[in-house]
């Protein structure tokens, strides 16, 4: 099993000189005082031993063990799941990036985010638990009442309870809009909630004392499709009035799903039978809750991808340079030994610069969206948390899809780098692909992010949002143009920024007469897109590198390899993006032309 | 579960229109008499039968029982395995396509591949346990004294007997150079083979009476490296006087491994306890032996690529046809149900159009390859079978590593057309992405694979090889240039074919300054060729389309299919070519600059 290490430095050259978050945390006042350097410095140390230490070695057993439903409806978790929980909630790590009056630590949601890495890349399942808890936060403290606050936002803050977000249902997942869950009034106010939710993470486990189920119900009478959908807040156990969890309300795990991956991941089918919920937000503007908060949710995604790419990549790192194969076509590098260790070998270097391209390019893009989500959430004027929020709007179903995307093949290289001892189990290699695949589905599959990106995102804004992002580029391609060491990448990055304001533009005039071009271009857009983005990171952090080189620095070898990697995913990875460019501008006849019944004969 | 319908008609489309296989058969004495069309069409359908109703049902059975060790070494298969093997044997279908001498039917072996097809279809797993056995068949007929063939050989052909192949070791896969396993001369003639194998699929099972194992082992003083392995026959049981299995040899399953997928298939540990065995072939010349009839092994593992696209496909095909979500952006299709079924969805609709495009364009190369195959084994004259064998041995690599490399897309695909379903066990498709990703692996690595195509196949024959087949596709486009249908499509072609000519050459000039730069270019190239390959394929069936439509026909929805997938082909895959055009000439220095120990910190 690959020894999970938590690549700090990597962290820090993405935290500090990429994105400088000093003075980012800085420039905002709610974090000014709390986020200095020296404190983060301390967090990250602290949070990287507890996740090499602690959560790393319950990878393999949570893969080993999943969750054992019983008769009663009450769930195992795999062994040390439970205990590890309680460390994690001792240690504070729940309240990290919340705010001081629900009980929070007033950090940023950048630094949570950074800690979300490195949880999600030591055992990804396992974080889940905590994880899910954030989408109930996050309902309640936007749209919850001051009593809903204090009885359940302060225990999720400070991990005594967990929550979850219960959306899908069997015949619905994509589609909220045709969902079948009732909520009808009881006389206290209170409304009784039945139906059956599915693919719900973390819907019941015995980690926590209680479990704040957010679920998506219709009222009576309400309007069909989307506009008649309300939030409700059901616990798994009635909150006495002191606050303790009482009376268990009649919310019970009817199975656990057999899965692919994220065994550890307790993913519960939910049987609501006339459950006790309180209505969170208004009537009927459930959805519209929700979507308040959905960018956050889908960069905690996105890191899935960066998460999975950064663990292969270690796994296969260490076996390349161990496993011996072959000698170099070059002649023996390892004469001493019976064979070359296979990292001699250019094709496997291929596949961990790969690997390490999407690793860290990965961390770049999620941490530029984190840091929006600061502004967006305490930036100071309104000004610059609109801008903030336009950018993370954009950023959002590229980072979603793109990453989990990319994450998932990073995975699969990893199993190859591994050879026949990749599919062998013990190994973990291809748990990560199997705990991968899941991510390019849940949170909007990529063929849903990439309708949100081109539809809504550029098309529906009649291309403002890329204009703002590619203009951006183009200031950095300007104003790099002299710069001997770039040149030859701000050349070829300037040219992929323009093509994509081209594309868009042939794709917007197509869509005007036929909608169904932007469904059939839109996975080759957002592909084309991911690609783009991350260019521009690795140009950036390239450019970084390069000045620390030219300032002089002890860290040679580490800025050298920074800008390898960046040479390398212009070269190697990034002309993916021409075959995307002419399949997207294909037509949707090539895709709408056969008929349904003449598919198959 | 998806449920498998053999694809009788697509399967006929490649062999009588696509293949001309009736033609074929006849033009070769071993196979005229038998190989009529009306016997083939009777094999076909009572195969077909045999695969449906015997075999996918044990496809999920396989996957969760998987295979049981007992601690004396024996192994139970999953439910149902044995009896259905026991079907297959009673059937006669080991025997199809083997010579009549070793009590075979005599039939082409292509016509074996197509029913290999049938069964990997609808349970891979199953299917590996008779397919093994064409390894040690294969050996034994080429390499084996008469006496050999008498009492192996038969048993083999006839099923009653299974066999394996003992390569691997746990420090040794692809660099068989560096194996262990001894063999000593015993007094009698025989050999003590002692090591331990790994990763032997079938190695012990409880489906017939004895194994057969192939074994690579090292005699006392042979030389080193890959010039001192010789071949043994290591069987299971030693057979007595009469050929019935007798004494236990000293072979034993040490273990199964925990593997990604196949779990129904046993994948053993073997221990070699000076277990008995005797030379086959000359000394020293085992891995010689075993390359005459690599290629036949290869493309059984590209046949794994092409049938997982078409179960994924059969599977995804029928869902989305059945699964309700949205409306069509162009309107509802469907307005009497709650939403459409996601086959209108223009992206949806591009997933499966892969998964199509795939699978009838990886049965095409398949069958090719297996037609080639027939001539080298029985073709008439010296000069055809030499032809033959080129070919074959250029499309061989190109088969084995792009077919599994797209299936296992396919695979992919069809989980994401499932959404979250796709994800649970259950509906099978996961299943599939497990199953298949060792066919990326196994049989030479892709990386293998396409060093084997550009280093051995194309560099060491000056691009003779590569040359004789764009020849072919040169020939093809300009027969058609005229074709008003099929113009567009063969221009393209025409464009791709004369720039893999001319990415060979300018690699072949870097790789005479630096060995390097095959490795590093091998893999985009591969992949390359793959998809241009598959495009001249998809040409050629759209001709056999425009002409039958030309010509009249009852089936014109099928034909017209036909034309809209290659159309489909060109448009929306075709494309990604161009990224690895432009990857494989960026040079060894992308990936051999970064020192091994930068690569992480």
């Amino acid at each position: 099993m690959p020894e999970y290490k938590a690549p700090l430095r990597e962290i820090k050259f993405v935290m500090d000189e990429l994105l400088d978050m000093p003075a980012h945390y800085a420039s905002i006042p709610a974090y000014a005082e709390v986020a200095t350097p020296d404190m983060i410095d301390a967090i990250l140390a602290e949070g990287a031993k507890f996740c090499e230490q602690e959560l790393a070695p319950l990878q393999r057993v949570g893969d080993i063990e999943g969750c054992t439903r019983h008769e009663d409806g009450s769930v195992t978790t795999p062994t040390g799941f439970k205990e590890a929980y309680a460390k994690f909630v001792e240690g504070g790590w729940p309240s990290l990036a919340h705010d001081e009056a629900h009980g929070g630590q007033g950090l940023p949601e950048s630094l949570g985010t950074v800690m979300s890495e490195m949880v999600g890349t030591s055992n990804w399942s396992w974080g889940m638990y905590p994880g899910l808890s954030h989408g109930a936060m996050n309902t309640i403290d936007l749209h919850g009442t001051d009593e809903q606050k204090h009885t359940y936002l302060t225990k999720l803050v400070s991990g005594e309870w967990t929550g979850t977000m219960c959306l899908t249902e069997p015949h619905c997942g994509s589609d909220l809009g045709i969902l079948k869950t009732k909520a009808e009034a009881n006389a206290d106010g209170s409304y009784a909630i039945s139906g059956t939710k599915i693919f719900i993470s973390a819907g019941e486990h015995d980690m926590a004392e209680n479990i704040v189920h957010i679920v998506l119900a219709r009222l009576p009478g309400a309007p069909e499709g989307t506009k008649g959908i309300s939030l409700f807040i059901v616990p798994k156990f009635l909150p006495n009035e002191d606050g303790t969890p009482g009376e268990r309300n009649a919310v019970t795990c009817g199975s656990i799903e057999h899965k692919m991956g994220i065994h550890g991941n307790a993913t519960c089918v939910m049987n609501f039978d006339g459950a006790k919920g309180w209505l969170i937000g208004p009537e009927n503007k459930g959805l519209n809750c929700m979507f308040t908060f959905m960018n956050t949710a889908r960069i905690g995604t996105a890191l899935q991808g960066a998460t999975a790419a950064e663990a292969s990549f270690q796994g296969a790192l260490a076996y390349a340079k161990d496993r011996l194969a072959m000698r170099a076509l070059t002649g023996p590098k390892a004469p001493e030994k019976p064979a070359d260790p296979i990292i001699v070998h250019p094709d496997v270097r291929r596949m961990l610069l790969t690997q390490k391209a999407f690793a860290e390019g990965g961390r770049a893009l999620v941490y530029l969206a984190a840091q929006q989500n600061d502004i967006v959430k305490k930036g100071e004027t309104e000004e610059e948390r609109k801008a903030a929020d336009e950018l993370l709007g954009f950023l959002t179903p590229i980072a979603k899809a793109f990453l989990t995307e990319v994450g998932y093949e990073a995975t699969n290289l990893g199993v190859q780098v591994f050879g026949g001892h990749g599919f062998i189990a013990e190994w973990g290699m291809e748990q990560l692909v199997r705990d991968t695949k899941i991510a390019c589905i849940y949170e909007g599959t990529t063929g849903i992010q990439a309708l949100d990106l081109l539809g809504r995102k550029v098309l529906m804004t009649q291309g403002a949002s890329l204009r703002n992002f590619t203009k951006q580029v183009h200031k950095f391609c300007q104003a790099e143009e002299g710069n001997e060491t770039l040149a030859p990448l701000v050349a070829t990055l300037a040219e992929y920024n323009k093509e994509w304001g081209d594309l868009t533009m042939k794709i917007g005039m197509a869509a005007m007469k036929n909608r169904d071009e932007v469904g059939s271009a839109s996975v080759d857009y957002l592909m084309y897109s991911g690609y783009v983005t991350l260019a521009f990171l690795w140009a950036r952090m390239a450019k970084v590198a390069q000045e620390a080189l030219a300032n002089g620095t002890s860290e040679e070898e580490f800025y050298k390899a920074k800008l390898t990697t960046a040479k390398f995913y212009f070269a190697r990875v990034l002309p993916r993006a021409k075959g995307h460019a002419i399949s997207m501008l294909a037509g949707a006849d090539t895709v709408m032309d056969l008929a349904e019944e003449h598919f198959a004969f």
